[in-house]
Order: structure tokens, then C-alpha cells, then sequence
């Protein structure tokens, strides 16, 4: 039987893909990757994800391809099949707490400071439709002190943001904050517990992955990939 | 040691709360619920869960509270402590697609379908937040043809959208459609295999719960709670 092979379709400004290839360096999976843009899928990628959303995981095996879509649900599979250190948490109701975290930062933090803020700074640009808003940016740049002062108030309680152990939540915080520090614009001065918080999961080797990241004529700040920032 | 006894916070015209409403009716959980706006949140709701989203199911034993939130977190907590007849599929990549599912009905067709329609025509009403805006309302019901269209192509292949069984997949999709079919928005007309498949969820006893929904000023057309439709 031959090994299994993991292939990532994913882009590097979508915080779900950028969820999952940290959940992939945690998990020590080996896995080739293809930049896929979600605003002009091909018609190969489609044919995988008829939603057209990135990520996209296809596992092959002797020949055969299961196709896994939506960053959730890889990683729920990642974590079943590569159960001996979960980044889930240990008992249902500390599940139920990643779950809850992973739902406030994919869809509260995407909703208030992602969507505003590379909405209108970067994926306008990519997407050649018109100019940023800057009203709408300054909502993205004041709705981030509340996450920030949440991210406090949880590591102010906690080792990690959902308990003692790092798991999904912590990657799914840190895929969010990492694509909007890669747009200069986390105000990490200001908060410092928050900022304690992230300089610990960034010093993951794990983190390396998307340190690396580098979108052609739209370079990250200096600060982007030092670990001290 | 008491029974434990288990409190749904939630809204009828909210999809995610429905959602969790029929994975109670599913898993026969005897339930109180309460009816809260997330729209605006009282102060003793916000100390449940700072986000101020519905669904929140509060659990209390013996004097101890556990307080959940998040539906998809909530529906995983069930299913884990209520195994017996799992709606998540029964092994890892079943479980793949049921997840894949739920992504896709309560983030694409929520943001194509329900906020164009349920915005528009309830929301800005109940909030009293403005006219409707026909152009929004247009879009949403030219969006809800796809959607009916990949219900259609799921189940020509399949007994339920994502297998044999009926999982969590068919109550993300049925919580959503039935929010719109409330609106009376939904042209099951022209769309015969995904009423067809409806049909069937209605008739469950598990519906009863959300066939009985009336919000006051805003009563559902005729058809909304006629298995015959």
C-alpha cells in the first residue's frame, strides 16, 4: 500500500487556510501545498469545491482521493485522525470551548476587523474593484481593541485561550491577528497582554509556516516575522 | 444528585438557534427555552456570552451551571454526550462531510441567501433600522436557485444530503430554508427533488418545534406549517 499523501489548496491571505496549515504543522503532517484564489477559483478547483472556498484538503492513497473543503471540518478530521495530543480539548464540555472560541474569531473577528480591514486595504486591490473605504477601515481599526482586550481577559485566566493546552482556538485567533499584522495594522502597543499572548504561539515552529508568507507587490511589514516585535 | 436540566437562549428567526432546537427534538432532550434578541442583548444575556449571539445553552446540575454557546459548538456537545444516534456520521470522513455541510449552508447560503432576504424583509423591521432595499432582496431570491440546485444534486446520489442517514447537515440546510420558507420565499415550485427532500425533513416530529414559530406583527404564509405544502 502506498503512504498517504496530503495536498493543501488554500491562499495565503484567507484566514481558515492559514488555520488549517498551522493545525498541519502542529499535527507534524507532511503535506505539499497549491495557491488557489478564492475570487477566480479554477475550473479544476471547483470541480473539488463546488463552493469554491478555500482551504481544501485532498488526501490520496493507492490511487484513491477523499477531497475534505471547509477549514473546520479538516480540522476536526486532523484532530480524529491524529488524536494523540488533540488540539481540541480532553472532555466535551472543554470542546465545546475551542468550538465557541474557533466561532468567535471565524466569524465575530472576520465580521468586525478581517473583512473590513483586508477587504478594503488588499483584496480590493487584487480584485481590481475600486478604492479602500476609509470609513470602513477605521470601523475594522477601532473594532480590534475589543478582541484584543478579550484575547486579555481570557490569558488573564487561562495558560491558553481555551485552558491549559494550546488548541484550535488559539490557531484560529492567530490566523486571524497574523493576516491583519501582516496589513501593519494590530495595534500591539496598546495591549499588551494580548501581545504576550501572540509572541508565544508566533515562536511555535509551527507559526514558521505563514512567517514565511509573502504576496507578490504587497510585502508585509518589518515587524511581520521577527519573533520580537 | 439532581437531573440535569438544560435551558436554550435563543431567536425563532435566527438560523443557528434552529438549528440547535432540532438537534434537541432529534436527540430528545427535554428542554426550556427562552426567547432572547440578539439584536439587543440584555446585561444578564451578554454575562452568558460576551459575543451576545444566540444560540446559548445553559446546562445546571446539582446547583453547577455549564454555559455553551455557539451552535455548531452546542450540536457537537450534544452529539458527544447523547451518542447513541449520532448525527455527525460514523467514522472521519463522514463526519468530513457533514461539517463540510454545515460550512456550507450556515456561511454561504446564510450570507447569499438569508441575510439578503431576512435582512431586508424582517430585520430592518424588527430593528427599525430602514426601508427594504429591493435590489438586496432580488439578489438574495436569484441565490436561493443554486442552493436548491446542490440540494437537488446531493440528493439524487444520496438517501439524506450528506449520506444514508439523516446528520446534522439536513438541520444546518432545513433551519435555514425554513427561515426563508417562513418569509415565504422559497419557490419550491421550481424546484421539485429539494421539496421533495424537505418534504420529508417537515414531516419529522423533530420540525414540529419550529413549525409552530408566530412572531408577533409577522405571521408565516399559509403553507409554512403544512407537510402537505
Amino acid at each position: 500500500m502506498s503512504s498517504l499523501t496530503y495536498r493543501l489548496y488554500h491562499h495565503p491571505l484567507d484566514p481558515p487556510s492559514r488555520r488549517v496549515r498551522l493545525a498541519l504543522a502542529e499535527k507534524a503532517v507532511v503535506c505539499d501545498f497549491v495557491v488557489e484564489k478564492p475570487w477566480d477559483p479554477s475550473a479544476d478547483f471547483l470541480a473539488l469545491n463546488p463552493s469554491g472556498e478555500v482551504p481544501v484538503l485532498a488526501l490520496e492513497q493507492s490511487g484513491e482521493r477523499q477531497i475534505l473543503a471547509d477549514a473546520q471540518a479538516i480540522c476536526e478530521y486532523l484532530d480524529e485522525t491524529h488524536a494523540a495530543e488533540t488540539l481540541l480539548g480532553k472532555d466535551p464540555v472543554a470542546r465545546a470551548e475551542v468550538r465557541r472560541l474557533i466561532g468567535w474569531f471565524d466569524r465575530k473577528f472576520q465580521n468586525e476587523v478581517t473583512v473590513p480591514l483586508l477587504g478594503e486595504k488588499a483584496m480590493k486591490r487584487l480584485t481590481n474593484s475600486g478604492e479602500p473605504d476609509s470609513q470602513i477601515i477605521r470601523a475594522g481599526c477601532h473594532n480590534i481593541h475589543g478582541h484584543l482586550d478579550y484575547i486579555a481577559w481570557l490569558t488573564e485566566r487561562r495558560n491558553w485561550l481555551a485552558g491549559d493546552a494550546l488548541t484550535f482556538a488559539d490557531l484560529a485567533a492567530g490566523a486571524q491577528l497574523s493576516i491583519i499584522d501582516y496589513l501593519g495594522d494590530v495595534p500591539w502597543d496598546q495591549h499588551i497582554l494580548a501581545k504576550e499572548w501572540y509572541a508565544r504561539l508566533k515562536s511555535r515552529p509551527s507559526f514558521r509556516t505563514i512567517l514565511g508568507d509573502h504576496i507578490a507587490g504587497f510585502p508585509p511589514p518589518r515587524h511581520y516575522a521577527d519573533l520580537d516585535f
